[in-house]
C-alpha cells in the first residue's frame, strides 16, 4: 500500500514552496464552476494575480466579478489550474500547455488514474501534477463558490515519475495558499481511497434516500437527525455524480459490492438472532468512526 | 398502509389536552438515562410536578439534580413515562400500574409492536399507549440529557384498540409539553417505518465506518464532510443499538436486504458502464431526499 506522504518528505519541495511569494505568482484558472471560482477567489485573496477562462461565458463573468480576477487572454502564467468537468480535463491541460509551455499544470478532478495516465503519455506530461482538493458542496456553479472552501481540508496531489519538481512545488504552493493541507498519493491508490471515503458514500446516501420513496410522505417526515445527515448529499447534482462514479467505476464497484455484502450479513444475523455478532459489527463501526473523528 | 394521523383526528383528544394545565400535572419518569432525564427536565421546565425512579441510583441522583424533580416514593401521579431499556419496559409498565392503577402509562422505546402486544394482553392494557420520541443523541446517560431534545421533533404514539382516551390525552399532553409534535401510527407500521428512517440508517453508517478499517489511518483521514456526516452515528452505543436492532429484527432485515440489492445493482451498472441508469438511480436519491428536506 502506498503511504500518504506529506510533501515535505519528497523532492525537497518544501524549501522551494517556502520561498514562493503569492504576490509574485500568476495563476490561470480554467473552468469557473464551484471549484474553479473558489480557487480563484482564494488565490486572489492570498495576493496572487489570477486569470480566468471558461467557454461558458456567464460562468466566466460571474467568476470574474466574484474573485476580482481578469479574463485570461493567453498571458504567460506560472501555474494553470484546470477545473473543468472531469471528461474535459485532458484536453484542457493539453491546450493550456500549448499556449503556455513553461507553466506548471494541475487539475481538481476527483478521479486521477486515467487523467494522469493520459497526460503523462503526452507532451505536457512533465509539467503536470494531478490534484484533488477534498472539499465541495451539494450546490454547484460559481455563485456558490467560497474562498474558504479549502480551509483545513486535505488537497491530494498525485505526481507521477516524470513530473518536474517545480510543477509539484507550484501545485503545492497554490493548495496551501488556498488554506489546504497537501498530501501525496499514487494515482491508483488515490482512486481506491476516494472510492471508499467519498464516492461509495454518495451511493450509500442516495440509496438510503431513494428507499424513502417506499413510504408515505408523512411517514418519511418522521425522520430523526441521523437520516437527515446520512441523506444530505443525496441532494447533490446527479449529472456530476454520474460522471464521477463512472470515471471511477472499478474501485467504486468493488467498495459497493463489499458494503452490500456487509448489509446482507447483518440482515442474516438479525434473522438468526445472533445479537453478539450484531454488536461486534456495531463495534467495528465505532472503531472505523474513530479514524475520522 | 396506515396513514400518519395527527392526534386531533382521533378520539376528540385535542379538546381534552387543551384543557390540561402542566402546573396541575404529576408525572413519574421511570428510567433516568438520556431520554428519561431529558423528559424530566422538559416537563419540570413546563411546570409539571416530576418524580423520578431508577434502580441505578447514580442515574436517579443525576436526574434529580439536573431536573429538580423528586425521588418517586409511590405518590399517585397522572402519567408514568417508562424510559428504561427496551427489554425492561413491559415489566416496568406492569409494576407502575400495580402501584398506581389510575395513572396513564406510556414509554419511549424505539420498537413498539412487541411491547404493545404484551402490555395490551395484560391488566395495564387499557391505561397504556406506546410512545416513541424521534430524538436522541450519540451520547447516552443523564449527564447528556437536554430539556430541548424534543423541540420540534416528531413523537409517535401507537394507541391500540383498548387504550383509554384519557391515557392518549395524557401521553399527548406530555409530548407537547416537551415541545414535540405528536403523530399516531399503528404499532406494526411504526416498526416498519422506523426500520427505514432510523434503524437501517444506523447499520448503513456503521457499515461505511467499518469499511474504513481497510485503509491506512492517514488515508482514512482524507475524508470529506460527507463521510463525516454519514458516519457520525456510527459512534453510537453498540449495546443500545444491538438491542434496538434485534428488537426490530424482521423489519430492519427486510430494509437491509433491499438496500444491499440496491448497492449491488449500482455496482453492476458501473461495471457495465450504464451511465444513464446510474444517473436515474442518483435522481431517485434526489427525489427521496426532498421528502426529508
Amino acid at each position: 500500500m502506498t503511504e500518504v506522504t506529506d510533501v515535505n518528505d519528497v523532492n525537497g519541495v518544501n524549501d522551494v514552496v517556502g520561498a514562493m511569494a503569492p504576490s509574485q505568482a500568476r495563476v490561470a484558472v480554467v473552468g469557473c464552476g464551484l471549484m474553479g471560482t473558489s480557487v480563484a477567489m482564494a488565490l486572489q485573496q492570498a495576493g496572487c494575480t489570477v486569470f480566468l477562462d471558461d467557454l461558458h461565458r456567464a460562468h466566466q463573468e460571474a467568476a470574474r466579478q466574484r474573485s476580482g480576477g481578469a479574463v485570461w487572454a493567453g498571458e504567460q502564467v506560472d501555474l494553470v489550474v484546470v477545473a473543468t468537468t472531469p471528461d474535459a480535463v485532458v484536453d484542457a491541460v493539453l491546450a493550456a500547455h500549448e499556449s503556455c509551455p513553461s507553466a506548471a499544470l494541475t487539475d481538481v478532478a476527483s478521479v486521477k488514474a486515467a487523467i494522469v495516465e493520459q497526460v503523462a503519455a503526452g507532451p505536457a506530461g512533465h509539467r503536470f501534477v494531478g490534484g484533488h482538493p477534498m472539499a465541495g458542496s451539494a450546490a454547484s456553479g460559481p455563485e456558490h463558490a467560497q474562498p474558504d472552501l479549502f480551509h483545513g481540508r486535505p488537497w491530494i496531489l498525485t505526481p507521477h515519475a516524470e513530473t518536474d519538481a517545480d510543477a509539484v512545488a507550484w501545485a503545492t504552493a497554490a493548495a496551501r495558499w488556498c488554506g489546504a493541507r497537501v498530501e501525496t498519493l499514487d494515482p491508483q491508490r488515490h482512486d481506491a481511497v476516494v472510492a471508499r471515503v467519498s464516492h461509495a458514500v454518495q451511493v450509500l446516501a442516495s440509496a438510503a434516500a431513494a428507499g424513502l420513496l417506499a413510504l408515505d410522505p408523512a411517514e418519511a417526515a418522521l425522520s430523526g437527525p441521523a437520516l437527515r445527515e446520512v441523506t444530505r448529499v443525496a441532494a447533490s447534482d446527479a449529472g456530476m455524480w454520474r460522471d464521477i462514479l463512472t470515471a471511477n467505476s472499478g474501485p467504486v464497484s468493488a467498495v459497493l459490492t463489499e458494503l452490500a455484502a456487509s448489509l446482507s450479513s447483518v440482515a442474516r444475523l438479525l434473522e438468526t438472532g445472533d445479537a453478539a455478532a450484531v454488536e461486534a459489527f456495531l463495534r467495528s463501526g465505532n472503531a472505523g468512526r474513530r479514524l475520522v473523528d
